[in-house]
């Protein structure tokens, strides 16, 4: 009965009292009937209401609205993340934001559970997307599409416990760029990692590294180890904590909850320590336990030729072969990635910053096939920008050196220093609007001057136009600039025309 | 046991053999142990799974993905109406895509059934957000915000049964303005008619006209014909079908369903088919019965304001006041509107459109003061464009003129006529991307010219670079027009400066 829950302490307390009155003439006396009951709980909601109880309006735990101020902020970061996917020949699309429950179970590994279900009200069991990647892959199966380079950007929802400090929500946007299709091998593996290095480059973060490993790899080391089979993805989840948590924490992990034997750890422990360029991919090659592994050699020999190509796009310098990667997701196949700021340079007051991972990615192979009904595969690679973490650091960064942006785009203010001059305002901004000219004015009849003029200085609109007595008797507008507060007149009828030229000038 | 739905028919055969197995020895046989139902339970899913079975990829009821041909006319038709709404001075914001339960209830009248609740998963009760105006005015009351100029494009979500032939999705976008803060009378409320039109006219969808009334003037007509207050928004939203029933049907339903007398009905009917300009506002102002109720005279000196306005923002033409227009929504409490096409023109082969409203909105000065604890008030006006049915009617338009879209905006493709020229390629279209120019190649080591040129035709590439033995050895690269197939050569170094030449000039 959620009802109740809604009802002040106060009118439990009366609708406990109206309870505890006698039982009904009309039914037996042993319990209570209906109709008491919901005469009950009726009268208490009225109270509740005429009470006017401390209601206090909230937003769902988790979640945030975005005020202007932010999606200012937002929309800069997206256009510069959308402009380069675009700049690398992607479409666009879109899913819904729930999908059959059945779709999402049993592709994200130990996360599952944190997915938000919807209530089953007579239909279908429905559950919110919990990434971009599985909606795409469910896509490219059920339209039988065999090759796509897509973007998308969009809302996804976890029930993770949130730690707000750091930016990290239960509601967050994620962008994601695919390339599905059967091509020749690394090619569009390395045009990922570039999209990557393009993308923190422009946004002027400040230095970044990609970690590159390969799940070949990662389950060779596994293999070599002595990991049980049954146990790699649940032992793949520990490695991928390690960027948070240390070695040794990790290593209990996998020992005591995970029961992996002590000695096969430490053999891991061997492993993840070990990260560095394409000398590296080369050394591993000679590892004498993992150059016994076919399935490590694949992932070796592909990641040497991933760097041949890397030089050739220039962003070899950017890139780090990490044997410590193992990424959470269990979809991946082949080669992972993950991008992370270097160092936030600590300026004056500037506090730091522990952002970790601000893009990630991978190939996995088997999804789509997870999706067709006779298991074809469509082998996919692709990488999501971790624009929530951007957001947050862009934002931090603001703060500190205490930049305000401009929440509205308005180019030109209506003014008038005479009273009953609203009608006049309102044909002057009209022609202005008809003009494709950014306008606003007050929504008084009778503002004063001066209170127009600050309105245009604290929202930054740069110019005025005025129109009073005088101005409408010799048939002139004035133009104020709010910034160097000169007026001049200028013909009425040159008025936009006049104003599209400072406009563009300016 | 949500599990067991997933299950094919014959996984369930399995399960149910498993079943009737004899009891376990370790208990009393009386009933069937836990461990024993958990073993048949995941046997069966294990053999559902080897089975393969007739496994349907669906998407959920009511939904559908946008594919990038739909994106790009959404994204064009979008951007015509974000630009309208910031040439208005609005700031944009965004809020969560749930919202605590108690919040959306008891807002929208007779609809509220149709909303979307998520399941309880030991937390809040939520459902998905039905429109963007409840959050609209939940965020002004929690944040204490007395004045507001905003925009929203989201996604909103109802449980209706979908029509999907007119372009009606349970997941729909909504592009909502709205103007919030206490002013004088009727002049945002003006603005929000010029917004409409503005856009509609800027979206060349053909003649419109906005059908205006006012919720005081609806209720006047109801007290003066007779309708108890108790009855007032069953009533209403009983007139709001108006536009998709006859007035006999609509009648019926006051009438048999909502318990009206029938002469009370009659005289309702007589008020409703009235709909004229200034003149009928005048008329109505004269009207025996209406002009004893306060409130609807209150409604009709509003409505005269409002005209005045629309004729300086030249705009009464297109406006009509019409006493059949009611508005379903519970939460208006002055002036309503609602745009409709007039016809859409029928061209050869095109198939006739009864999409109905394309936009609409009023005014609501009473929702913010539910979500404050104190009942303050914060006046609001807005309007809601309906682009899902614009969107419709537009793909529908290019479908019947046969017109295509690009979905990629590639500039530059960069191809080889030899083999082995992966690395030249690769080089190559890293000099275009760190120039800012769009720009594809094929994932393929050595790909046919023919193949690299039919991609160009086939996506609308414009441009062309070659790079072969020749051109190498030369130290040139060939330009090549698609659209004329020409092709020159120039210097190497001068490729991206001649490049961007073309482009600025096409």
């Amino acid at each position: 009965m959620p009802l109740l829950r809604l009802l002040p302490r106060r009118a439990w307390a009366a609708l406990l009292s109206q309870l505890l009155r006698p039982p009904c003439a009309s039914c037996a006396g042993a319990v209570r009937c209906q109709s008491q009951v919901a005469e009950a709980v009726l009268t208490s909601q009225l109270k509740a209401r005429q009470e006017k109880p401390n209601f206090i309006i909230k937003i769902p735990k988790g979640t945030r609205d975005l005020s202007p101020q932010h999606m200012v902020v937002r929309e800069k970061i997206l256009d510069l993340v959308i402009s380069c996917f675009k700049r690398h020949g992607a479409k666009v699309m879109d899913t819904p934001a729930f999908e059959l429950k059945e779709i999402l179970t049993e592709k994200y590994g130990e996360d599952s559970g944190l997915m938000y279900d919807l209530k089953d009200q007579g239909g279908e069991l429905l559950s919110l997307r919990y990434d971009l990647t599985v909606p795409f892959a469910r896509y490219l199966a059920m339209n039988k599409v065999k090759k796509m380079k897509r973007y998308h950007v969009g809302k996804v929802w976890r029930r993770e416990s949130p730690t707000i400090v750091q930016g990290r929500y239960r509601e967050f946007c994620q962008c994601d760029f695919d390339i599905a299709g059967q091509f020749d091998p690394m090619i569009p593996d390395a045009e990922c990692l570039k999209i990557m290095c393009e993308i923190l480059s422009g946004l002027q973060l400040g230095d970044f590294l990609i970690k590159v490993n390969d799940r070949r790899i990662v389950d060779g080391v596994f293999a070599a180890c002595g990991v049980p089979e049954s146990k790699f993805r649940a032992i793949c989840s520990s490695i991928d904590k390690l960027d948070k948590m240390a070695w040794k924490d990790v290593r209990h992990e996998m020992v005591a909850k995970k029961g992996l034997a002590p000695e096969v750890a430490d053999r891991i422990g061997d492993y993840v320590q070990c990260h560095g360029g394409v000398s590296l991919v080369e050394q591993m090659f000679q590892d004498p336990r993992l150059s016994q592994n076919k399935q490590a050699l694949e992932g070796l020999g592909d990641l040497k030729l991933l760097f041949e190509y890397l030089t050739l796009f220039g962003i070899a310098e950017k890139i780090s072969f990490d044997l410590s990667l193992a990424r959470g997701l269990d979809y991946y196949t082949g080669v992972i990635y993950e991008a992370v700021l270097l160092q936030t340079p600590t300026q004056a007051g500037e506090e730091p910053l522990n952002v970790g991972s601000v893009a990630a990615g991978g190939r996995y192979d088997g999804l789509v096939g997870m999706f067709d009904p006779k298991g074809h595969k469509v082998p996919c690679v692709g990488l999501s920008i971790g624009v929530e973490r951007i957001f947050y650091i862009v934002e931090q960064r603001m703060k500190t050196k205490g930049e305000k942006v401009r929440t509205t785009e308005t180019q030109v203010f209506v003014a008038t220093p005479q009273k009953n001059f609203l009608q006049e305002r309102l044909k002057l901004i009209t022609e202005l609007w008809d003009a494709g000219i950014k306008a606003e004015m007050l929504y008084k009849n009778n503002p004063k001057l001066l209170t127009q003029l600050h309105y245009c200085e604290s929202t930054g609109i740069p110019l005025v136009v005025i129109i009073g007595e005088q101005e409408l008797k010799e048939g002139v507008i004035k133009i104020r600039s709010v910034a160097s507060r000169e007026e001049v007149a200028i013909k009425r009828e040159n008025l936009v025309a006049e104003i599209q030229k400072r406009l563009s000038e300016s």
